[in-house]
């Protein structure tokens, strides 16, 4: 279903999620059970282009200037050289994100390097999330405001507008409550047992709602994740704007949404036209 | 009923729809039925006056800082020169168009010379309502926010507000399902038999919604069209709000719209403003 | 009630009054029933100090970027030399306007010195509330988003917020339709009878709101109207969403109204602000 | 519960508290019962580092660039070399304030040393509340524009987003007309006697509600109470759409409130970026 644009390989997608799933295998293997501090140091995935790490940054600075993500929200991509590892910001506003702030992960959320820098508390929504999804390779994390409401509410977000079609095949809804851990009753997904129950929440669906917290939003590169979590949250204002006229709504319909998988639009317009207005270009 | 101020010829209405009509003949019965590939190239409608390029551009940039247009929606103007051609600008956000990125198309959406440029997908809803409406020099294709709920619900979009008169005589909704058409489903209007089905349901006014999609604001000039697309906006705002405060409604009137249409305000002052807010000067 | 901070004089509000008004009577004498073509030249009040055609210029650009007057309001501030005079921009986007814009309008709108500019077409929504309200020294016209809806329902625009108290003496809502004359069913306060029917409406009160269209707001001075401009739409936005709520709403009393009006606040402190980020300073 | 990062000291609370009781009480006898002229000037409460009043200066920037206050509200630090001492700035519009701008007054909220400044009116909201909460090192007054719709109906505002869950312990909404004072009724916070009423509904919690007016927001220090009245406001938002959408609404409980108290999150992240953007930096 999803094809990266970033790393430039031209592997199907099955290919690919055989390789992944290998290669998380394999890494599996050689850190199971060990306690952190006996871990041998963790490998980098190796160097990325200057390209992706610009686009990575960019996307920070883009979903922030669109009102989806505030000063705490999200975005990585998986490593293009290695599926166990990705890559995302040093504890940073979005709005200031440049590519000397990326850091490297693995799929448990240790820093390859720390260098004394800052890691997101909720790294591990985007490790175990790339650990249950081998063809996710970009993951948002957002409080995209008028989309919370759905999350507190029984009022399902459903699609009513065609650049969130995605939508269509259903939004899960997942609660912290849910979890068994210590530290469920605070909400945040501070750890690796509460990323695996977030993970299974999204299943295999582009979007999940985190209840009175946010929601996360997954895809196959930065140009069609970034447009589907600013398109989420869009598509929230309109459909509460619609619900407030009453009424029936007539939603986007699961074959309109698949129609519309099949036939992708033009990706790139937008992409360039906010990268440049995120840069400053 | 509607003046033209681009071209600054002094034809009067009837004269101008006999001449359209006449010439929109001509070149069907030069292209009719020929494969694309068979087709001898694309006659240009001849050059166009700076101005009216930099209009154009400038419409896009107003219309992306009013909030009417997102990174998706595009502005054109029939050719001054041809009505059988119109213009508007390659695949590219609206707030970085300028005047060297319109391209000229015939009306069946081919452009005239594409040099390697990236057309937009939806070109067919500008080719067919210039078919449709030989009286349409400007044609706007937005996803204005406000004005979608009223595509996806059965409240009709009418005016309440004095500067949106025009919507009084009615605000057709187009679904694109209605079309027997392979693209139907997927929404988009990518060819010619969408963008006919678009523009039959449009008839004779000044606006339509495409259901869950956005809207369609067709007029005889950029200042007044682009004036129209953002107080269509607006109106939709105030009218979801007025609805919201409950009780019926106060709507302008068949008679008022009329009244308006007759003693035309100060279109100039507005344009003036944005056009030089969206350009920076 | 209202005390003029332009001008500078120290008049008592009944020594003032009775001076306007016999200024009034005198002017009217002068011009009554004579067609404008027969007039001596109109005679100007004589020179302006400019720091009132500064803060007049000012006022657009503030009420501009509050949000409050879109690319069609306007406002005047009654000649401080001449009662029977008063100041407004030519036909000019508000965010445009400078000191060199300001013309000088006799009460029945008739420019002093035209100079070929364009007059704005309601310019009699001034005019005739200055020879109703002798204690008038600024008018405020605007199309403020949130304050249309109350214009079109059975809804009472009061006050809910300390800043908008004026509002608790009532709001009376003037509409088009209940003038006789050939211009009402175009809305517009285009001549002297709609503007006095206006006036009329709108009584010794501080706001009147024009069905369908917008609100003029009325005041003893440029910092006290502009602010009760502004505090107008943020009013009516609190009430909308506390009507959105439900229940019974908690409205500021006449009793308080009152009391705010004998213990004015410190209005210098939002115009300093919003006059230096308006003029960009 | 509250620990300062201002000041550099490690007084544990129980300490700091004993302190400014300790401190509030020798004041308190050098003062009370004489009237403000018989007075020996007041002392300082020393210098105070550039960094705080930097911070100071930022967090009213910050406040007005993220939409908490307008042009009239405020922020205060207690002193820190003080208790008895605050500082707040001279009465000016929060986008503009500087450190220069800043005043020191004691909790009777008379200034140190007035200079010929403007105090703002309401500056007794400050002083009675660090009078009457030894562990507030900060206070925000705002007009909140979400906020206030749940002072003025039966609504409670309680928190539905995990950045609000401060919210919990409850929100108390006081009313100026409960305070037998002559100032009451014109809502206003002009005096001790009002200030002491707020200061008594407030009570330990950290929100309260002013009737038709706005809010207060305090905390142990700038980066985590500036933090709390941005999430007031964001949270009272989505509140309002969740409200909107109907049914149940999923809040935040109790105990997910007490559990986020003992685990704060990354308070320097959301302070830096608003900070860098609020200073143009």
């Amino acid at each position: 279903m999803y094809r990266s644009t970033e790393g430039g390989t031209a592997m199907t997608r099955s290919a690919r999620l055989a390789a992944v799933a290998a290669l998380a295998i394999v890494f599996a293997a050689g850190t199971a059970g060990r306690p952190a501090s006996a871990q041998a140091p963790l490998t980098s995935g190796g160097p990325v282009s200057p390209a992706l790490l610009e686009d990575l940054a960019a996307a920070y600075r883009i979903l922030a200037m669109e009102g989806v993500i505030d000063a705490y929200g999200h975005v990585s991509v998986r490593h293009p050289g290695n599926p166990n590892r990705y890559l995302m910001s040093r504890s940073l506003g979005p709005a200031l994100v440049t590519p000397a702030d990326l850091m490297e992960y693995d799929l448990d959320s240790t820093p390859v390097d720390l260098k004394g820098r800052n890691s997101v508390l909720e790294r591990f929504i985007h490790g175990e999330i790339y650990k249950a999804r081998p063809d996710v390779m970009v993951v948002v994390h957002s409080h995209a405001p008028s989309v919370i409401p759905f999350s507190i509410t029984q009022v399902p977000l459903r699609p009513v507008f065609h650049m969130a079609t995605f939508l269509s095949v259903g939004v899960p809804v997942w609660d912290s409550r849910s979890v068994k851990d210590p530290a469920a009753a605070a909400l945040l997904v501070r750890n690796g047992v509460m990323g695996r129950s977030l993970a299974a929440a999204l299943g295999d669906k582009p979007v999940a709602l985190l209840r009175g917290h946010g929601n996360v939003v997954v895809g196959p590169n930065l140009q069609i994740t970034v447009r589907q979590a600013i398109y989420t949250e869009v598509n929230a204002k309109m459909l509460i704007t619609a619900l407030g006229l009453g009424g029936p709504v007539n939603y986007i319909s699961a074959e309109e949404g698949a129609a519309v998988e099949k036939t992708p639009g033009d990706t790139a317009r937008g992409w360039e036209l906010w990268k440049r207005k995120a840069l400053g270009q």
